[in-house]
């Protein structure tokens, strides 16, 4: 319980605590904060509170306008600020809550501020794990026999994506234009993507010192370097992908845009809602393997909001239990040849499909490449419409907690064809 | 002409004039530097003189840790920049000549000097622009029928590489370990790759201020944005490559190490060996046809030296001509959808290799996938062994005028075998 008045659906009880950056209207300095209930508490104001072991020495890391460095100081000093704002933003300790001046100045109303990308990101990764979605490409694009490629199941097949066109929430996203290639023509074409597609991810925030070139992560210390996840549409352009990714993978049907929610919900927030990790069979290879359970059981939801409609339908329901590799699986794989990791890196999960139709975290596997349409409200889509706004939601629920994830948002603008 | 005594054969006459980084014994902090004979002039020393109509007002640039400041603010900025350096290390002006405590402030030997990476790379980039190298991998992989993608001569393809591991050269590449599978077995197994290699690469920094997501670059526009080139080695793991890159291209195959060479050479420099470029045919799409000769005359080559040999050997000699599209074709095509450039990135050629035998410019294509060796000085090899270090180097030679790029090596120390 929290000293504050939180409403009983908020997202954000004490339980959460999830970081962000912001800034205001009167003051647009990129600030820290944790969302808790319909506030933020900016952290760079009661920075000289943390003073505790390891963070009483890093204090100016509340100071910074990004999180790396306080991801960087790794997963005991995160526990100890996790434990410190629990504490001060319950309801037996008077630092905060008998301290009108302090309060005045440390909380801002979430409605009254603007979110920023809460690191800087050095590289971002896609991941491939959800195996209901692997599958259902295979089978369109491949046919049911060769569904999953051979290295599936072996390898958490993932890839380099851009860093620089991943945006915060809310960011407008204009529709790609690029080579196109019909099936039935011989040359490809310059036009605007008449696939526009969303991807529904989510995405983890690498944490720790900066490993060395050559080192690994063992996957039995993976998990300190796991600083939490956000949830992240991968907009992919199919057609320009189709074109494009034969032999070296998605480039630009990628990265001309990739969206994440602003606030980071820890690990330690989640862990109420952990699961046995799902039946790896064959058996993965020794680096792989791991019995801690660490999936995770978050309600994730996709709506399309076409322009002229009154409400946001939803589209798809799915969940990031649905993944077949874990976060910890994936962050070790990456390491195992020796790359070196940095505070901030982002790595996606790939697309969270479910075994249900609609489970499926993409218009491509909802509308079956094009084959079917499906409901928006009033309206029908079998790819996104310029002007369209794609939210999604994650909620974790259980034994009356509810913690959630806020929103992943952007609006698709309409093509700007020059050529 | 240069006041400085410079040796005959330096790459780095007064034609050249590439930009660095560098640190020193007596001085950790890293500097921006120039390379000119045997020597670095320390940008950071002689700020103040750039009295220039831009660099007046930006002389902060120079005490940066990194050059993307000085990328960030264009082409007018950097050619008064060079314009200032040739006239104060000319032979007419007496601003440094005629001032000898100022002369032994500003100067460091080479030989005395640590060099570091040039720029933050924000994103690094690697294309596949080599006509000669893609058909090799395709003859090798899928048969002379299908040896060039359907796409390549429409596409400059590229994917997005790791920046982290992006090193300078010097750095020691640990062997990498990873997923192996063998053709006749049916299950992958860990260990070290056996079939370690280069790639011959260049690679451009990008330059000019940071372009907004949705933004284009035009062709016309495009030179202006390619600060300088560097020798880049694309180190590359072909076991672990061929295991992991379908579908989604490569991944640790790679990103275990990336070497490049210290000092950008810039295209100011490169003008004077610029030719016609290659002719494309099938005729490119109209946001890729550009009338500009952006080709140049680069004598590449590839030594290996083993442990135990007292001097390298060569094993390659290719040139950077062999490109089939051009560094202004890739950046545009890069930004035809949208995605967003910041000065510091990284854009790599692919491996170049010419049509003769003795320019490839991988093992792979030099011991044709194994099934033959390569001398090396009395030694043979078919991929890298541990131990050997393989040097690049590319100098351009014209009209008496000699201008090089200095080296990019990298030793392989063997694989820390862990599972």
């Amino acid at each position: 319980m929290s000293f504050l008045n939180i409403p009983s659906d908020s997202q954000f009880p004490i339980q959460n605590l999830p970081y962000g950056v912001f800034s205001t209207t009167n003051n647009d300095k990129k600030r820290i904060g944790v969302a808790i209930g319909e506030d933020i508490l900016d952290l760079s104001i009661i920075k000289h509170l943390f003073n505790g072991p390891i963070l009483s020495k890093h204090q100016d890391v509340f100071t910074h306008e990004t999180l790396n460095a306080f991801m960087g100081l790794g997963k005991e000093a995160w526990t100890e600020a996790r434990e410190f704002l629990t504490k001060i933003l319950g309801t037996t300790d008077g630092t905060l809550r008998d301290n009108a001046e302090l309060r005045s100045k440390a909380f801002v109303k979430q409605s009254e501020a603007t979110m920023h990308l809460p690191a800087s990101i050095g590289d971002y990764t896609d991941f491939y794990s959800s195996e209901n979605h692997a599958s259902n490409v295979g089978i369109m694009f491949r046919g049911k026999e060769n569904a999953l490629m051979p290295n599936w199941k072996w390898i958490p097949v993932g890839y380099h994506g851009r860093s620089s066109s991943v945006v915060i929430s809310g960011t407008p996203i204009k529709r790609p234009c690029g080579q196109l290639k019909a099936d039935n023509e011989e040359e490809p074409k310059y036009g605007a993507s008449k696939l526009l597609d969303f991807e529904l991810e989510t995405a983890f925030f690498v944490g720790g010192p900066p490993t060395q070139l050559g080192e690994t992560v063992d996957i039995k210390n993976a998990s300190d370097r796991i600083f939490g996840v956000v949830l992240m549409n991968d907009w992919s352009a199919r057609d320009i992908q189709k074109w494009e990714y034969v032999p070296l993978g998605p480039f630009l049907g990628k990265s001309f845009g990739t969206t994440i929610s602003p606030w980071i919900v820890t690990i330690d927030a989640l862990k109420p809602f952990v699961m046995e990790n799902p039946k790896q069979e064959p058996k993965v290879l020794d680096y792989l393997k791991d019995d801690e359970p660490f999936t995770f059981d978050v309600n994730l939801e996709v709506l399309i909001k076409p322009s002229n409609a009154q409400e946001a339908s939803i589209v798809c329901k799915s969940n990031l239990k649905y993944l077949y590799w874990t976060m910890k699986q994936q962050l070790v794989h990456h390491t195992i040849n020796g790359c070196n990791i940095r505070p901030g890196d982002l790595m996606g999960s790939g697309t969270i499909s479910g075994t249900d139709e609609s489970s499926y975290g993409s218009m491509l596997e909802l509308s079956w490449k094009g084959t079917k349409t499906v409901a928006v409200g009033n309206e029908t889509r079998k790819f996104i419409a310029d002007n369209d706004e794609v939210i999604f939601r994650g909620v974790c629920e259980k034994n009356g907690v509810k913690i959630g994830f806020g929103e992943c948002r952007g609006k698709i603008l309409p093509a700007d064809v020059k050529y």
